[in-house]
């Protein structure tokens, strides 16, 4: 049995090896989701069903990427709301720097709907998104880097404690130049992973714009949006990336990596791995 | 080279086998990811990033699923928006039918935030939606498909067609009590994919009550809310199940098959095969 973890509950199980005949009863564990609500000034703006644990990293990811802070020099200070009638702290709440507008907090999940009135598709919401962020620069990377990638996915793997005994939760790790592990978090929701990654990040003095971000599953449009914006220029991805993804990649100008494993990988955008050299690929 | 389809597209990329050594490029089928947007009565209520195709089935599962509609004789009509200036049809309207209050579709997406005066929680979430929902029957499940039920993943993985090609897309797969395939969709969404092939089913006569689901993925708790308010009573799921989809199930009367792989399947809930027998597990 392993230990009592917030990323993880025993439930009752019956396992079946062929249909009814043989089945064990047996206590299995099982990745933990809850909901958690994220209240900026005492105001609900977004409620995002994630695995308890670093939840003000996650809050902090949340807040930086969806553009309601630019760093975490943008906080006041940030807690969990404790309500006597529950028992469990689902819900964060944060009180802003001076000056920083808590407007925009309320229009953080409603960004897609301002652009409605003239249709919605891929090309407006990435125009959107390059309304307040600017591109990412090339990505610390040089051949001996890119040699190692194939491995990162192994680092992240071998840290990754809450999957191993679930089955059920997603990592994001942010990896360095030299491909060393600075920081690694689970969760059941990949956004919710890559959220918490980047929020403790911020909560540091690590330059974002000097890492690689490695996610083990697959490389959607959020997943990018989140990292781009974070100011990440490689995303390396062990699943399949979208097409939205891979547009809204080049257009910020971040190199994204796909199906990273088993030694080889798929590369979208180009590198430019030292400034006047000729760019590979 | 495959045929042109909604669902994926062709997109340059690198192939680096040994770092930079040994790169080729060619052309990759990624999964398309665009947003829809959901109206009705020409309010928007909801944005999806999903994989077009079948969108008519995607807005009549989630409004049904999300309980602005009851089954498919309460929409009038549902139809595509053309906006001249956008080419991509990615908006759906809905006009709902007679005496169908559209007050329920306003508060579709904002229904956790009701919840939150009195904290938010796992259990004050499952509590929600049982106050709009009855729990499900018991499965039609006996031991013949309790035995084929390892080759249902199979079945679904033959169809997947968008998914052989592009890798990135989940499948959702509706199959009878003998175990054979009445509808299946794919998205690059899981919860989209479990939404189409819901709103593909309610507009025939097919009784979701004597169903089965199964999901190339991990089942959720919006999977399982999902598939609880349709009315089918057993989910398989080739992925991990989490904490809270296993308590919402359990709270349903929904069996919940995780792990289903390998010939092997873990089995959360209870079985009651036919009435008047002693209950299974």
């Amino acid at each position: 049995m392993s230990p009592a973890s917030p990323h993880s509950v025993g439930v009752e199980v019956a396992r079946h090896t062929q249909g009814l005949d043989t089945v064990t009863e047996e206590t299995d564990e099982l990745a933990v989701e809850e909901p958690l609500e994220i209240r900026v000034e005492g105001q609900p703006v977004a409620v995002t069903m994630r695995t308890p644990g670093n939840d003000l990293d996650l809050v902090a990811g949340f807040l930086l990427t969806e553009g309601v802070i630019d760093g975490w020099d943008d906080v006041h200070a940030m807690a969990h709301v404790v309500d006597p009638a529950v028992p469990r702290e689902n819900t964060v709440d944060t009180v802003l720097a001076a000056g920083v507008p808590a407007a925009r907090a309320r229009s953080a999940d409603r960004a897609f709907y301002a652009s409605s009135s003239c249709g919605i598709c891929g090309k407006t919401t990435i125009d959107r998104i390059f309304s307040r962020i600017e591109p990412v620069g090339p990505p610390p990377l040089d051949d001996p880097l890119l040699r190692v990638l194939h491995d990162l996915p192994d680092r992240l793997r071998t840290v990754q404690t809450a999957f191993q005994r679930t089955g059920g939760l997603h990592a994001a790790g942010l990896f360095d130049g030299t491909g060393e592990l600075l920081v690694m978090r689970e969760d059941i929701g990949r956004h919710n992973a890559v959220d918490k990654v980047i929020g403790a990040a911020i909560q540091t003095d690590l330059d974002l714009r000097q890492t690689l971000l490695v996610v083990s599953g697959r490389a959607g449009f959020e997943i990018v949006q989140k990292a781009l914006v974070a100011g990440i220029p490689l995303l390396a991805a062990v699943g399949a990336p979208s097409s939205l993804a891979a547009d809204l990649a080049r257009r910020g100008g971040m190199v994204l990596v796909g199906f990273l494993r088993n030694g080889r990988f798929n590369r979208y955008g180009r590198l430019s791995p030292s400034p006047g050299a000729p760019p590979v690929g």
